[in-house]
């Protein structure tokens, strides 16, 4: 079928990498290979900064067994950017993809990237200049509205469980508290995937804070102790982003760097980690305090990815690129999850102004009265999106009389 | 064959846990039972802090199909702790053994728990009660001596590489300079695993930085502004024991809390990352600057496993309890690497004080002139020690013109 409207396209990857964001972008390129109506495949390098100094590559050259290899890597393998166009930038890019005849711009991010989407396709229309513009979701804080969950949070979350795991079971091997601060500026869900993490009785996290609920630094050294009491140890998931009753994070006593959109930098420091190992510390009952942050291993680290994931970054790219040639203007694909018995997943084609701007929390029913752990129905969520975890053993410790 | 020396065997597990250290007691535990020598099989639960409390469990009530398992589970599943025995301890420990008719002990850990092995060992000589004491090496630090490597050491290598390779992409995507802080004590092996993530030209690690080597922070500052002139950003691994020209460890100007051998706590807290990252910052030139502190993750994490290390892991647990009951009265098993041709290692009995206390260093062919990097000959060493590492795709990114 088809709208006639035969150009060049072009494809660009934004903001925090994830682990299955080429899937997407191959997903698109090998859809786009199918369609008369596209000509040249270009990718742009590091975002809509590769569209404002012509940086661009040639898809078509790269071969069948190289974009299978690149959708299996982490990170974005056009590389990446934060930023936020503006007017002139618009003027600018519009230029280029009327002297490249470019027809089609899918771009791959999370809500700041739907918003470059939606002004670029907004810039265009004021041009009358036929296009079609589309964005493709990807977010490791699954907080894209109007998604049942995005892709890249599926293999984050996986990374987030083994890692607490792991820890959890460092942690009975060696008594003290943990503290593991986990990615997540708006939305608890990533850090709410540690929970995933508990196989037997008592395995940790054992308490687990997310930015939707106030965090309290003297409820948090009253609940570690309390753990510590019960158990003899303590680990604890909390999220980069919690904030305290008045919306400040708390991480913001001690960081200033912003982002192209205005975000805080709460990533790569461990900064906050180190913050609540000090309250914990000066209570002055327990020695042994830890805290680690996961930092970016927790998007990039390779073969730890959820199969479930991958095979939807891969067909969100695919369903983009059909709807741009179907005759669509523009919009983002959106992951809709079918209510009932199993696992099944929509896409659906939705405006892009549903996805830009603001993002989505964890809703109340997966946040426990006490908000200091996920539900049941948190983990019954995550778990198909996350898929099988590691097998954990464990003695059945008989004592000797 | 055999001694004739009849009794109960107890093993314990030791130190910061490994990915494999319950290999080493589940090859231990399913060789006791091939041995009429050994009556039961008693497990001390967290070390000799077990032994001292008499808080033994009996592995003989342990399937084959659990043992397995736990086999596969990362940390110590026993248990562990960081204890050096008083003349008193060893006092409380020999009654518990004769009590018990322990007259088989072995110890998994590093050259700490060489050093209790050996304690041990004395005192019941002194006593003359007739027993076996034998040390099982496990280390991620891969620091002791008369080993060619230490069991736990490749599995925390993968995960080292793994990281870097992901850490890489992901800097390669967003520009900028990202610290790597990995742990090691007093020798760099691990660090220097980082350096197998390179696959492609110009893939980071771009500078490690090991304590083998006095870390002088202008320079440091001065080698990252070079690198990053060259490339664009910077990808370093840096070793979180890195120490001044005076073997001042730099993170020693932050921490002071030092475990039961007197060793200073390096992990668990991005301080030390945090500084680097300041350093740079001060500078003045560049803007993006993250560092992360990989933690315990890297010793932990499930189902990053080289098989190599699971396999020499159960090795050295199965070969300690049958050197024990042929008649050797004590010893720590060694690994050894044949050369020429392959990867082929043997396992030797040695005398327990020539691991116990002393750390091996990487050796001056393994380290740079520049001492900023790593040399072909240790990446040689590492890769069959590691095993095969995720494959990396990477776009031809041919130009449009």
């Amino acid at each position: 079928m088809g709208t006639g409207l035969k150009g060049n396209m072009t494809i660009a990857q934004s903001g925090g990498p994830s682990m299955v964001i080429n899937q997407s972008l191959v997903g698109a390129t090998l859809e786009a290979i199918r369609h008369k109506e596209i000509q040249g495949i270009y990718g742009a390098l590091h975002g809509i900064q590769g569209l404002l100094d012509d940086n661009l590559i040639d898809l078509r050259k790269e071969t069948p067994a190289n974009l299978e290899a690149v959708a299996a890597t982490p990170s974005s393998a056009l590389g990446s950017v934060r930023k936020k166009p503006t007017a002139d930038d618009c003027r600018r890019i519009l230029d280029v993809m009327q002297r490249r005849n470019i027809r089609y711009l899918f771009y791959i991010g999370g809500n700041d990237s739907a918003e470059t989407a939606g002004i670029l396709s907004e810039e265009a229309h004021k041009a009358n200049f036929d296009f079609r513009c589309f964005h493709i979701p990807k977010t490791i804080d699954n907080d894209l509205r109007e998604n049942d969950h995005t892709p890249g949070f599926g293999s984050a979350a996986k990374f987030v469980a083994c890692a607490l795991m792991g820890d959890n079971l460092d942690n009975a091997a060696l008594h003290g508290v943990k503290i593991d601060v986990i990615m997540g500026r708006n939305a608890g869900f990533l850090t709410a995937a540690s929970a995933l993490a508990r196989v037997h009785e008592n395995d940790g996290p054992h308490l687990v804070y997310l930015p939707e609920r106030p965090f309290d630094i003297p409820r948090f050294v009253r609940d570690v102790h309390a753990v510590y009491e019960r158990l003899g140890r303590c680990v604890v998931a909390v999220s980069e982003g919690i904030a305290n009753a008045d919306g400040e994070p708390i991480a913001s006593l001690f960081l200033k760097e912003k982002d192209g959109f205005g975000n805080m930098q709460l990533s790569g420091t461990g900064a906050l980690g180190d913050l609540l190992s000090r309250e914990i510390k000066k209570a002055g009952k327990i020695s042994r305090i830890r805290a680690d942050t996961f930092g970016y291993l927790q998007r990039s680290f390779p073969s730890i990815v959820s199969q479930a994931d991958a095979r939807e970054a891969r067909k969100v790219g695919v369903e983009a690129v059909k709807h741009a040639v179907s005759g669509t203007k523009d919009g983002s694909i959106a992951i809709k999850r079918k209510l009932g018995a199993g696992y099944k997943i929509t896409y659906e084609c939705i405006d892009l102004k549903q996805v830009a701007r603001a993002t989505r929390h964890m809703p109340d029913e997966f946040i426990a009265k006490s908000s200091n752990d996920v539900t049941p129905a948190f983990l019954e969520y995550a778990r198909p999106i996350v898929g099988p975890l590691p097998k954990i053993g464990c003695l059945k410790k008989i004592r000797i009389k």
